[in-house]
């Protein structure tokens, strides 16, 4: 397509644009304009292959609005493309329309939601990474603003790009230079930008966002390096529509009745005829992977392995079920024992090093494209993800997180290195799956479990060794628990998992000498939690004890409180059952460093706390 | 000192870390080794100011393990400064040592806690940034790894320090090859680094890391460069011990019996007596700032103003009361409102751009140095720097967190934008206070609470504008609530916060004219939660109904189960009180892009939503 057709394309999604914006009173038409030239050009130049007919075909090339709030371009692109109505888009932002405020994957073209800014990236890297694994020759673009290169998680895909030497991968750099609230740290200095891209390894090249002749080249230069490209290009924000070009105090807001017929007479006439077309991509022979059976994991009852051991395991072993499984790890595979993984298939198992967020970002991208990414890092760390985990809950992939070094049971590393929030993390996003197991036979069963279920799933593993309590035929369905020691008459039931497991275990053995039985329930799934099991605990004893290796908000105690209470609340009237009372055993002083056994000590969460608990209650039963 | 001087205390500092490791049986002896020369150097050499004997003086050069994992090196410089004994080197990692396996607080040369990577560099150029504010002349040093160089992080505080032109900050990056797990990216191509670094404006240095002469040169250099300035060192992991140098498998690991032997040996002859002396800090005359009186806040009742500019109001309106204040903002001051503060004080005010991480280690940094940082940017983007938040409760600082934007109330922009965990997240930190306010007056009063509470506080506020509840008499203490509407009569009780608070005062209206007597809490202190008035609702009413603009996991709910089932079981015997249902009313679907009302209804959290829960209560009661 020449430049002509080009530019009478982009003044029709600037027409788009605006329009629609203006319809729904807010959004961000300034920073669609100022890439406008530059994603029409992509789509319909040439460069850009794709079947519209199927957005999902896995050789189309891939569009990543790293820059979401440029929503309004994206569907004006498609709108240009025929894909979507002039109807429809004047339903921006407006409810059960496909066209959100920013990309949501209700509007099928959106690879990932996008809106946090600085996460595009990283996600391009893992769906270019794709293609490099599955030999496949689609390219990966990604649209960023200039204000998102401030967010260190762009640097860190920046490197990893560089270091997997992803020549498939293009960004679009669109300096327009205006952030939210006036000008952003490098204004218009595109050579700025260019100097620190460049030396992390990348291609660059900077260029005139607004000259279709200078975009194409662009495109084309990208398309023969042997390296990442990042087109770098100068633009106006609310480019052509004068009186807000290049403006500040225009971020994010749409033009008024006024305003609009103003800039719509400025654009002129507008052939609403045009439509851009793709290339086609290449057809490709899909490979199929077979899937086989894989045996059962087996470990001798009582012997000592670690649960972060026993993943590392159930990932070699679960692969040949489960034959788009990668591993990510954040160079500490041989602690998390991902490591097990990397020996035993090498070119899918992916070193990110000590970047968690774009690790996280990867993942998307990997899982986007049809991969079953486990992607583990100390539980602790995380934390440091938790925007990129957040934004994964609503881009409809199913990344299993595995966060091994769980709370303070780690002993001498001390606080730095305790995941105590990663439960109450996990726990908060919507529809996730959290799993804790006790010993090596359920890790290896979780990770199962967690390979099958769709969605979020945190797999929390433990440092230490830890006894092997169940056999190989003993399933571990989500949302089930274990009761692992009971009797007609216990009056009391301590409810736990992982390491503080095995000290209720512990003080059961020992008050039951002295006639005190306790109920002893292995609580496996956090979320979904078992609400029958823990109902018909809550009828059966007298006071219910939680023992958690983790701060005392948001953890286990808080997902048995929960249970019990919506359930009761709902089913069965208003007040059967909640007097049974519920006694937090959690960690509450910041953690030392010191021995495992110390610090559970310490913390009132191991044995002999147990033990005191139970006796301080039975006095009063 | 010379170079022989600094060869006999670096010789006694590897000792201390080879006996103290050795001791301890665990921790990072050969992360230790590596960086020895090149801290022993800074200490002793003449470049290092600062008075041993009072390590919060105001002018003392600051030095940050950003490789915490070093701090067998941090205690054996501080004992060859002869501030730690012998015997107590051989506490390291042991229950009630001041010596913990990664640098805590509780050894009082410890600048902040160090062990999550690549956090030491913001907040080194936080303290580099408070001495440019209170014209100190004191410098900050950062001992930085070469792993932790691919945390984004990292980059957001290179670029940062460039921007404020904090020529008074020393990075110090011990580029020993060797990462937890094998080589790290660039192994011991120091020039990668320097290139990297340099283009991000910072003066570089690349030098031998075991050159006491080069080391002691690139100091004197960066002491006179006007910008902030990388010592990137050539190191060798393990240095001083021949069959652990710069040899892969290494990492964590302390010598056993016969190793240590084996390395004492070659180490020869170590001189006990020698102590290293550092230079006197400069005196200084402290500023004494005084304390106003400030006024009360005003607004009309029932005039329409949202919490978020309350909070940017309150800003401006305390300082005078708490003239430490410093506020930091996401590039986001004009939604935040943090703008305010800009406005009146320019140059207390820090734009942190797009980087989360690194503002929140930025105000570590100014905490620890005696200023009270109010931070803010959309309450969702504070996950983006979970982990750093994580750290600072160990930090033993009182930043004070303000996220915009809480909840689906935000309307069109759609759940990228959207808080739904963020109560979840801050709740579950140790001692930290969460605080939600429903209106302008009640805003402005907990900022004020916020300020003068010690720890971590987090006020969370609303994009909407809400009809002002409170005259400016009212009080709002920390763990407390306010009962809006009571009667003798009210079957259920309605607890929440922010916009649905209005929600549920709307309900309440419509059902009082049914004749049904519904209470409402506004329960502004989520955590600490006010137990009293909870248990006396849940005394006096047959439900209680929780509405929360936040996911159902994590948030008010959990705090309101939580504080009945603790309250009921540790002081009122087993079973009081518990008989009373809690009913949780969230956010429970992907959220869309829609109005603000019509989200609240989606998600039913909305005024009808409370009416319907609460009729289907009703007839069961």
């Amino acid at each position: 397509m020449d430049a002509q057709s080009l530019q009478k394309l982009a003044k029709l999604v600037r027409y788009y644009i605006l329009i629609s914006t203006s319809k729904a009173g807010s959004g961000h038409p300034t920073s669609s304009l100022s890439a406008t030239d530059l994603m029409a050009t992509l789509l319909f130049g040439g460069a850009f292959h794709a079947d519209l007919s199927n957005p999902e075909y896995p050789n189309n090339d891939r569009l990543i609005f790293s820059k979401g709030h440029a929503a309004p371009l994206l569907y004006a692109l498609y709108a240009a493309a025929g894909a979507v109505s002039e109807e429809e888009l004047l339903t921006l932002r407006t409810f059960g329309s496909r066209l959100e405020g920013h990309p949501a994957r209700v509007f099928p073209y959106t690879e990932v939601p996008t809106g946090s800014l600085g996460q595009g990236l990283s996600v391009g890297a893992g769906m270019a990474l794709n293609a490099k694994l599955n030999k496949l020759v689609y390219r990966t673009y990604v649209l960023l603003g200039d204000s998102e290169m401030a967010e260190g998680s762009v640097w860190e895909a920046l490197q990893i790009a560089s270091y997997y030497k992803l020549d498939n991968l293009v960004g679009i750099l669109d300096v327009n230079r205006l952030g939210q609230r006036g000008e952003t740290m490098y204004g218009h200095d595109c050579a700025a930008f260019e100097r620190r891209i460049a030396v992390f390894g990348w291609n660059t090249l900077v260029i005139d966002g607004h000259s279709f002749e200078e975009i194409t080249k662009a495109y084309q230069a990208a398309a023969s390096s042997d390296r990442p490209t990042m087109v770098i290009a100068k633009t106006l924000k609310g480019k052509g529509v004068s009186f807000i070009e290049d403006k500040d105090g225009w971020h994010g807001k749409a033009l008024g009745k006024e305003d609009l017929e103003r800039a719509l007479k400025e654009l002129g006439d507008v052939d609403h005829t045009v439509r851009g077309t793709m290339s086609a991509p290449e057809r490709i022979e899909l490979q199929r992977t077979s899937v086989l059976p894989v045996p059962e994991p087996s470990y001798d009852l009582g012997s000592m392995v670690s649960t972060r051991k026993a993943y590392g395991n159930a990932l070699v072993r679960l692969f040949p079920k489960f034959p788009d499984m990668v591993v990510l790890d954040a160079e500490v595979g041989n602690s998390t024992y991902a490591e097990n993984f990397k020996k035993a298939h090498p070119e899918r198992f992916f070193e990110m090093f000590i970047a968690e967020q774009n690790m996280v970002g990867v993942a998307m991208g990997l899982a986007r494209r049809g991969k079953l990414p486990f992607v583990s890092t100390f539980a602790a760390f995380f934390t440091r993800a938790f925007d990129q985990i957040r934004m994964s809950q609503y881009a409809g992939v199913g990344i299993k997180f595995a966060g091994s070094h769980a709370g303070v049971a780690i002993g001498e590393d001390g606080a730095s290195q305790m995941a105590l929030e990663d439960i109450a993390m996990f726990r908060a996003l919507l529809g996730s799956t959290v799993l804790y197991p006790s010993d090596a036979a359920s890790s290896e069963k979780l990770t199962e479990e967690a390979a099958q279920c769709p969605g979020i799933v945190y797999i929390r593993t433990s440092r230490n060794d830890l006894p092997v309590l169940y056999d190989a035929r003993e399933t571990f369905p989500i949302g089930g628990s274990k009761i692992l020691r009971q009797s007609e008459k216990d009056v009391v039931a301590v409810i736990s998992a992982g390491v503080t497991l095995h000290e209720a275990l512990a003080a059961q053995e020992e008050l039951s000498k002295e006639g005190i039985a306790v109920r002893i329930i292995d609580l496996y799934s956090i979320k979904p939690v078992d609400e029958k099991t823990l109902k018909n605990t809550a009828r059966s004893v007298k006071a219910i004890v939680v023992v958690e290796d983790h701060f005392a908000e948001g953890g286990i105690a808080d997902a048995v409180r929960s249970a019990l209470a919506s359930l009761d609340a709902s089913r069965s009237g208003l007040s059967e059952n909640l007097s049974v009372p519920i006694h937090s055993l959690a960690v509450r002083k910041i953690p030392k460093s010191a021995g495992s056994k110390e610090l559970l000590d310490y913390e009132e969460i191991s044995k002999s706390a147990i033990i005191s608990k139970i006796k301080e209650l039975a006095v009063r039963i």
